[in-house]
């Protein structure tokens, strides 16, 4: 039975639907006719295989996953212009602490007293590089003296950090921001003090706040053909129900990813994901299907990167047609500024945007009801992104983001319920990936 | 090595500890002393293992799991003064729909328009039982005409989401609330209309909103000694890493509950969450640990409450020492009060409040500086919880509570990790469960 006659049949059910027959109208009718064009599924296969390889090859030619500072400008010294930083074991860590805390000793001991060489993360030493497609740090380091009543707080509270670290490295264990705060409240003040002091040290020591062993919350939650080891145990990404996996806090417990998935796709929002989870849309169109509910967390965005270096497959990205969807596309992609000293690790390049854009609005005619008029605040965020360089070098992404600030339009995934509830897993995904409507 | 020698050693590597020696001080050292009043796990074991059998005697002895509005006041006839909904399967609910909306039918053939008899949700039919030990709904109708200027529009609303709710549970599906909203936007206006119809809904039916097929998103996650099937897979949850399983959406896709667990570990904060998963800490002590990373959504309360019915565990609770953790035992203890018509199915009855309690500050030593003073919210919260009926009914509570109102002093739990990283798992709550200090 279609989801048209299902929908119509339950509304005879109810007296209310004689107020409103003259809605299911036109544009759900339009929505039914989609599905006729639906080919069949090993049709679509063959296009998701292609892609897949594809995308497999690109990234064994170096482009996306390999691209690092030294191809950016050879002539240059990328290490003196850059901030870069790399996962590091626990063992290489332990010794740039030691290197670093053993300088400040014999620096005492000459009677010259201590100071640190702290990078700069202010906004203006973050640039995004076109050819890199990331946010960057130029390095541009600061002393941190200890004699110095400017500087003498900080100095103490960068030890401190190195210590603690030290100390959960020694320990073999990961801990939170807060837990962090917590041993030493007197001294860090605030959290905001620690963190921030804890992204200074990630800096100083040229590695990643995962390699401190300092995690992030995890919020994200994954399904489909993907098995993988979380600190030693084997998870079966098909055999996690509805509800899905929660993506590890810890990045480095994760090994053993295998897959036989044609692509990654990546959903916004929660409601989307449970969806795809419950129809097990995975089993359909072999996928990954992974969500941060929201604003991307790190766990997620490392999580992610891990998959599209280890996997090589293409990653579709499901978004709401606003503004703060391509914001969360372009945290994946680029990297936030404020850890931009990190975005090598954090980012995941070349995502395709697959839905839901600006012109699917019109395309699959969803009804203005479903649309909602965008606030100032977003009209401004949209202006922003269209002078963003990440947003500027592809071109089809500018003409969507122009279509939304021309209609002053914006809906969500959800809006696609409109046509049925299933609509999302049944005609809209298979149109897009059949049609290869991504840019 | 003691958590404290190894603390000390790492600061031996950082100049900066020079300035902070007379810290690590006598709370700290106090705290440490607390380890060497750890008896054997096995004797903690036999503890906990008469625990978990007189939870089972007393479940089985109906008190907790099958205290019913009927064992309330045998005189009267509990469905006609409470609103008291239930889980249906989805066939009872297809036709206590039907029965409604041929009702209707039948009143307009007859030239009587129609209309629903709509259970009011308002704050004064909320009422508190104490022998219930939850917020229940008081029964008092309201007629909603459709053929009133007043509520023609919402009796619209009622039976469109009647519909809605009938075509999902046709399909077999389950959706969000947002969805429901998104197939009629023009009608509904905003989702604040159609979720509060829908809870209209649920009281009209009798049958819980996971009945109708309509569920929340999940935040939380569970580890330990637990197995289930999520949608008829088999959920090993010892075997879930360190991230965890992610909670299912939908209550009913759970079945084949299985545990050698000795007691439910429920914790407010997803850090305190990671250190117990990353420590393994159900290995040591046999339980089933989970979160809803704060304010406790629908689903999270769901599982734990079957999981509490079928396994009859006790459940102790590990929150943070403010109003705010309180509040959120409450939460899952009585309910909230916009969902007191579910009270029932939402609420897990006699859970003890483990730690982080008022009196721990200074029974564990908790250094000052670790502690927060209370804001003026936090104490007019703190007061309004003292007038509470489930606060008041358990002495041990209200005095708790008076403590902390008294020194005006809150603490989280990361606040133990003052102590070390691991005080948490090693020290604090192993004592806690050698004293069975819970109350």
């Amino acid at each position: 039975m279609s989801e048209k006659k299902r929908r119509a049949g339950a509304s005879t059910d109810g007296p209310a639907s004689s107020s409103k027959k003259p809605r299911p109208s036109a544009a759900a009718s339009y929505a039914e006719s989609l599905r006729s064009k639906l080919r069949p599924d090993a049709s679509i296969l063959v296009t998701l295989r292609s892609l897949a390889s594809a995308s497999s090859a690109s990234s064994s030619k170096s482009k996306a996953a390999a691209k690092s500072l030294a191809d950016h400008d050879p002539s240059a010294d990328p290490a003196s212009s850059y901030i870069v930083v790399a996962d590091q074991d626990s063992a290489s860590v332990t010794s740039r602490i030691n290197r670093l805390v053993l300088a400040a000793a014999r620096s005492i001991l000459s009677g010259r007293g201590f100071s640190f060489a702290v990078p700069s993360r202010a906004a203006s030493n973050q640039v995004y590089l076109p050819d890199l497609d990331r946010i960057v740090l130029v390095r541009r380091e600061s002393a941190r003296p200890f004699a110095n009543v400017a500087t003498a707080r900080k100095a103490t509270v960068t030890a401190r950090v190195l210590s603690l670290v030290h100390a959960v490295l020694r320990r073999g264990i990961h801990v939170t921001k807060r837990d962090l705060f917590y041993t030493d409240v007197k001294l860090f003040g605030d959290q905001s003090q620690s963190d921030a002091v804890l992204d200074d040290v990630s800096c100083m020591l040229g590695c990643t706040r995962s390699s401190l062993h300092v995690v992030a919350s995890e919020k994200g939650v994954v399904v489909g053909r993907l098995v993988f080891a979380d600190d030693g145990d084997r998870i079966d990404c098909t055999r996690m129900g509805v509800g899905g996996k929660a993506i590890p806090p810890n990045i480095d417990r994760v090994s053993g990813i295998e897959s036989d998935a044609l692509f990654i796709l990546l959903v916004e929002k929660d409601a989307a994901f449970m969806r795809l989870a419950e129809d097990r849309f995975y089993n359909r169109f072999p996928c990954i299907i992974l969500t941060a509910k929201g604003q991307p967390d790190v766990a997620t965005r490392l999580f992610l990167r891990r998959l599209k270096l280890e996997l090589k497959l293409p990653v579709l990205a499901l978004v709401d047609s606003d503004p703060y969807g391509l914001k969360i596309l372009s945290v994946y992609m680029c990297g936030s500024k404020n850890m931009s000293y990190d975005s090598a690790n954090l980012t995941t390049p070349d995502i395709k945007w697959l839905g839901v854009r600006p012109s699917d609005l019109d395309k699959y005619r969803v009804p203005e009801q479903c649309r909602l008029p965008m606030t100032d605040h977003d009209i401004k965020v949209g202006k922003e992104l269209l002078e963003e360089d990440f947003v500027k070098q592809n071109q089809g992404w500018v003409k969507e983001l122009e279509t939304m600030l021309r209609t002053r339009q914006k809906a969500e995934i959800q809006a696609l319920s409109s046509f049925g509830f299933q609509y999302l897993t049944e005609v809209y995904l298979p149109l897009k990936l059949q049609q290869q409507d991504w840019i």
